[in-house]
């Protein structure tokens, strides 16, 4: 009676759904991990508790004892694995983002509209943070007034070895973009992008939006920040601001300094989001109840913001975002 | 496959205890919810999909489709219960303490001893908590050096409406024995108790032990601190200190301050130490590996040293815990 | 022996430059207090000590018995009267903005240059404040490696009646142009201006400056941010980042929050600044050597980059700083 | 017309006296800086621009040119030269303790009170340190209900080389014990002292005091401790708690660490508490207006206080402070 999982994936990222997962989550059975690497597959089922291990992603979409499926693959296969699940007609939930190309973004809203059901969920766990939940609803039980601003900062300690600063706008930032449309309840109409030039290749990326409800989102996405796994956020309202907290344990006294530590990476930062977003979405399919996850309407509208701001930083100019309007299977 | 848990209480802890195991922890079932009060029982089970309840302690205990007990009754049942359990040879789950008696823990003691198995684990949560372990962390790694002191406070926003001075310390400051004894690696020696006397009926006790490693160990337990429920501890080493960091998740500016919310009971604070000990005991149970987690010996130590409590707030005089030399079967 | 100073303005601004002189200042005689409000002067001089009133700003500066003047006049008065002091070879120290219009700066230079003596320090007392020391400090000692973004905020409880736009960029953030200018040791080159519709007419202004050595400097000047008042900076580096941190006295814990206090209006937040700034001038005056304080030029600086701000807000493009090299003089 | 003082003493303590009198307080001359070295009183001469040195701590209390006495010469020469002051009628500020010796405290009580008037001030300079005063004003305005129980930490970065643990009692703990009287508006009644044997002959020594007013006032002294001088106190009321935060000036991230630092020494701590108490004392010299520093009765009562807390060190019992009533002479 549990939800039968296969998993296309078996990275970092992957690994972490497995291990969540397995231990994290009632209600659901590791049926296949899926990776082009046997042994990653074989490692990260063995961790788990998966009970078998594939190569093949689109034999596990087609397997009948594979119930939904959660793509943690390489960025270019989110959008045709999503595809193949929306014809299969099995739930997915899959890494952001969607896929950084607007047109295989359409081309899945295209396809679920068709199929007449939604079935993708777009990792955006963020909305299942409850740092972000709680600035979220301070900001719902109208405590900071109208929102005017949302400041924010994104810090990685170090880039990918093939970093380029498009990088950081198109597969960085939507999880920013995606944080602040959620959190407003808005549409990002305008953006502008700036850059040290101090900073050289690795540079700070910084970011102005402007939302369809008029407030102001200002982001540095910094890929080269050193000191740590860094993300924060602060909503300025009429009232008053509030500020996300992230998770630390201990505050620590040693040699003439109070410390506190960041991870290295998202991991530690972010592990209660990605366990509340895998128990969501595996109580959604079971039930057929709806979650607070980002639906591929969601995951399109990051990447349109993302397509914007690319052409922002290259022409240096303000970008109007070109963007649909949602259709009614999306309302 | 899936462990059948018999849950016995449906209280505010046994009620948050089925929501843990339902929402929470895999591979478990709510075979049973037993309350005397049925209507408890049978809210707690419709909350967390438990297939029946029951009012009858000891028949949930006997029944053959429990694999595991958890028992979340009132204190003075802790001990009998835990006996039945023990008789029938299922696992079990005591919350703390196991008892308020000592006489009691003895007799659990040698009934676990004669059954030749080790079957309960009290419900000390703080091992669990990812503040305690880091702390822990610290101390093992010789970052902070020798243990030296160790600063412990509770404190609840109202007491009991039956509130006395000695349920300070047989109900409240076990956690903080128990804390302290694992934390520093040692048993509790001696305890001296004072209260203020501006304080009245409901006067905070304070509460200085010293441990058979020659440690201090100094406790505040104010039932009655009115601002909010407050744990905190800060450990003293010979090279630096650590202090625990409860979770927060949002800084808010409004109305000429910034603040952080307290919890107005125990249950934000320590939301992931519960989930954490119930998932790690329905492991050990699954598996057969011991976890962290306190045993009865555990159990019996806390009790012994909150009698040696209530003499010393009683005689105003330090007084030495009598407690027996660890038997082999709990080294 | 002592300075003998001669204050113009018994203001909000003027009453509290003789308070400090009064009460902090080693070496000084408050000579005369005069305002165009008598009264005013009165209770200032009584509240101080001050020997003197008087109602004509030009006979102070006359007077034979004043050393020095301080002038916290309305701004209008700034640079007229810094002229005024520059003919009679008088130091001044002068509230910012020297002016807010950029010819009657040049003025003042030109004036300052032909005198042969560089006799006015502009009051951007910030260069003083020890948070800002301290952050100047660990980027000249290179921790936090070459300098990239300076994130600034300035937040007022509420704005003036006769409150615009305009007014938060030429009025209050020169003291963010000047601190940025100080802090990276470089000039602004370009402003861009943004605001959030949503605010309406007392919305935050929020500025992105770039720097001539290729840094970024984003502003929110937020004059109706209601909750306090609130100015912060975070430095970004190439290792790491470091922030102002506001003095507090104390953390409460009441009603299921924990909180600190923010003051109403700056000068429990710049009390020390103030004090260390106007004893750096009195020293400099009595010793001649000069103090890390804001020279004309550096109040020209701030008024032709607010100039810049005015004209990217009117028009909504990113405006270039129309500056002079800086004359030997200044260098 | 300033107030010409004579100090006494040119070790850290006093040449730090010096320069507060030079840089930060007005109304003052420095006339005369004594030191048994005097290369050591010519050092602090020639920093703060005092006029003449002197050896003869005796010949600088009787020189006419002397309008008052600032004592930061070593512990046993306080209360002699404090009563050569009374003799002299010369008022004179005096560093904490006014004697380890009761007898010598009486001593300069008796003195006092036969000449009719209060001259001394001793250094307890927590009174003016504005968090202290900042928990004392919410004290005072009712928003933590009546207080029961005061937790002091004090805590060196090492030790005296001729460090024993009764010099914690004696030497460090009247700061504590006066700014608890001071607090709590009530005297220490009895003390009782703990020490941790694991940390050898440099453990912190723990002490639990109860006041006449049914209060406790714990205290860790901790003379050891390794990671910063740090000074803390949190007061507990019946409506809830606040506690002292120390002055800092930014946070720093940097190596996968949040952190602010510690100062090594007591000065940067509380050197905004020196600068008013020396302000204040000059202003009631001058003035004849009393303030809320430390007077010779202070400074008796807290070395009654250590007399009790080594006694209660050395016997292992609770000791009840022997301590006069309070003469009306100093009511």
């Amino acid at each position: 009676m549990t939800l039968r999982i296969g998993l296309i994936g078996a990275g970092i990222m992957g690994a972490d759904h497995a291990r969540i997962f397995a231990e994290d989550v009632p209600g659901v059975t590791l049926q296949t991990i899926c990776d082009a690497d046997q042994n990653r597959a074989r490692a990260a089922a063995d961790a788990s508790g998966a009970k078998h291990t594939g190569s093949d992603p689109l034999a596990v979409i087609a397997d009948s004892a594979v119930d939904a499926v959660v793509i943690a693959a390489p960025d270019a296969f989110h959008a045709p694995l999503s595809l193949a699940c929306i014809a299969a007609g099995k739930p997915v939930l899959c890494e952001k983002p969607l896929s950084q190309d607007v047109r295989e973004c359409l081309a899945v809203l295209d396809a679920e509209e068709r199929k007449g059901k939604r079935l993708v969920q777009v990792g955006f766990m963020r909305r299942f943070d409850p740092s972000y939940a709680e600035l979220k609803s301070l900001l719902t039980r109208g405590e900071l007034g109208k929102a005017l601003i949302f400041h924010c900062f994104h810090r990685n300690v170090s880039p990918a070895y093939d970093f380029r600063a498009e990088m950081a706008i198109s597969n960085s930032a939507p999880h920013e973009f995606d944080a602040a449309r959620w959190m407003l309840d808005a549409e990002i109409a305008t953006i502008s992008v700036f850059r040290p030039p101090a900073g050289g290749a690795a540079a700070p990326v910084f970011m102005v939006l402007e939302t369809t409800a008029g407030q102001l989102v200002n982001i540095e996405v910094n890929i080269s920040a050193a000191y740590g796994y860094d993300v924060r956020g602060e909503l300025v309202g009429e009232k008053g601001t509030a500020s996300l907290r992230a998770p630390v344990n201990a505050d620590v006294n040693l040699g003439l300094r109070q410390y506190s530590v960041y991870p290295a990476d998202w991991r530690p930062r972010f592990v209660e989001a990605y366990r509340r977003q895998n128990q969501a979405w595996v109580n959604s399919v079971t039930t057929g109840k709806p979650n607070i996850g980002a639906s591929a309407w969601d995951g399109y509208c990051s990447t349109a913001v993302a397509a914007a701001g690319v052409e922002a930083l290259t022409t240096g100019r303000s970008v109007a975002v070109r963007q649909l309007a949602r259709p009614r299977f999306y309302a």
